[in-house]
């Protein structure tokens, strides 16, 4: 299985022709839309946001993940191999926290060069193409290498900022469940927000915290945009502020991807 | 064939997370994303809608559809039976209209649950799986039940309201082709609106009504955006004022979703 | 392999009804979604997005591409041959640029009719099911015939506008990199903007231009949006003011569809 994780957008032609081009190379692999709403050009959000979804797929799976500002610069193609999956992309900072959170990390820089190399879609031409090859177990040249670690902000072990807000308006931040004490009461953008199970436990309108699906904490509202109600965007902070009680109890209607 | 009907957004991670959990419990099926935006949290449009949108597939169809604010609470899972088809999702009125309107409906309370199920996205753990051992003709332990009539609002045989609004700015209503007289007025927003066969019939700039492609009762304005022009949103009511000839006659250019 | 390029928008159902005709007509034939946000009702950017695009796919492949306003009116649904490949869809003027700059082009006029036809929904089915046809080898019953040349607006052989507007805020041309001497100067939106190689050679939140990985000139600024910043949109014009040395030179990181 290949699956896609980039910041090419939900509308514009970057997927299709992406999905093209493995159609050729890898015909008959189920190829998967994961995401390409990563904010765009942030490196560090995908990066933090990447492990918890790719934690769902199996062993053999091949990432193709394409958060690439410097494409036709002097960055690498890389190959990264932890716990069993295989992810294509540029060394960039991308795979930083992928590979840091796993027991043992492979990397390598790809020094193969597909016969067309366009200077701004190296997904289409280089990292598709690379991930199509590793997907039929054929390992496209390379050599031995370290990620370049990254340069610039801080790269925690957990991220307290917002790494991406869906169409919910659900806030999820690069913050692990085993990061934060299970009923702390979390602060961001101002406004105090107690821990609840799930959205059924809050009443309508309320905003409150829980660990999502993907195991990250989630800024949420019952109901309602998290992200327009406390004013959140990608990069707003979040800290710990106390351990209490949860909220809720109660059980009432309530949203979320369900 | 397995289809998506949800409101898990076009451009989330969710729709490749279900897509994800498809291919590994039921790999090979085809799978349709029909709708990911189902107006959110919006049970009774997505209610409305789905019956218009299914009457389209073949018998032995499954659906997974799921529009679940209430998803971690006490609503039940379940799988409707209805007109050859098959749907699984939660039991909060998303189904009321299609079992209403079928001359015969089975109803099971899905018992089954799976290994891992998280409090937040069924949608992932228990509608999908459920519905790949369905669409691989496997059953998953359930027991006969009936479907809890939904709440609140009205539930009638048809609804004047909107409740879909597409990126043209045409304004699907609840309203079947058979609810409404050939020729009526309706009048949204304080508007009236002549009926006409086509957008290619009436004036660019004009607002009108027409029996769209699945059936049913839609505001429309030709080359332009009906939901802007007339100020409409879902929810905003629809109702018939007169009969009369229809508009057009003339031929134009005209657009719409071809 | 069947490739979609219309405007029915991504995240409509529109996109989901065709594949559902294609997995029904056409079953086991690749089907990519290349584009669904081609500017609605502009056939005329359309039609010069098109063959950049088109030009990535091999000789076999079957396009369905439908802008479409005109839908219910008399225009005729085609079946246009070029360089190998297949595109269906209507007579409008979609398919002006694509013919007119292939050596040779077959054009025949579409006279089979389903047996369901719907007045506002031919993409759904007419043009999928003639698709799925021509997919597998089999003659849909049809005319010779001569596009019918497009009204209004010129069409000149390369188009100096804006066409499309990425995520990014990109914004590509009508114009190939042929038709702009390669280090030319652009003026757009009343600014002038030089030529770069790619992002990552231009300083952060700097305009340029570059030939795009389809070989359109695309108007960009480094990690931002040329769209937001110069106040472009689809059909704003664009005009070479001079030839002079290119920007950058520098190596900074950068933005793009990588």
């Amino acid at each position: 299985m290949i699956v896609l994780y980039t910041d090419f957008g939900a509308a514009d032609p970057y997927v299709g022709q992406v999905h093209a081009v493995l159609a050729r190379d890898a015909p008959g692999v189920p190829v998967i839309d994961l995401l390409h709403t990563v904010p765009r050009f942030d490196v560090r959000a995908g990066a933090y946001f990447l492990p918890a979804l790719a934690a769902e797929f199996p062993s053999g799976t091949v990432f193709v993940c394409v958060v690439d500002p410097g494409v036709g610069g002097s960055r690498r193609p890389v190959v990264l191999r932890a716990e069993g999956r295989t992810y294509v992309g540029p060394d960039n900072g991308l795979f930083e926290i992928v590979a840091r959170r796993a027991p043992s990390a492979e990397v390598r820089a790809i020094t193969w060069r597909p016969g067309r190399l366009s200077t701004s879609f190296h997904g289409r031409d280089l990292f598709a193409p690379a991930a199509a090859l590793l997907a039929r177990r054929i390992e496209p040249e390379s050599a031995p290498a370290v990620l370049t670690p990254p340069q610039g902000a801080p790269w925690p072990d957990d991220l307290p900022q917002v790494v991406y807000i869906d169409h919910y308006g659900n806030a999820m931040t690069g913050l692990r469940a085993c990061a934060v004490p299970a009923h702390a009461v979390l602060e961001a953008a101002g406004r105090r927000l107690p821990q609840a199970r799930v959205f059924a436990d809050v009443a309508d309108g309320e905003a409150f915290w829980y660990v999502n699906s993907i195991g990250l904490v989630e800024l949420a509202v019952n109901r309602g945009s998290a992200a327009e109600l406390l004013g959140l965007r990608v990069g707003s902070e979040v800290s710990v502020r106390a351990s209490r009680a949860p909220a809720g109890g109660r059980v009432r209607r309530a949203p979320g991807p369900a």
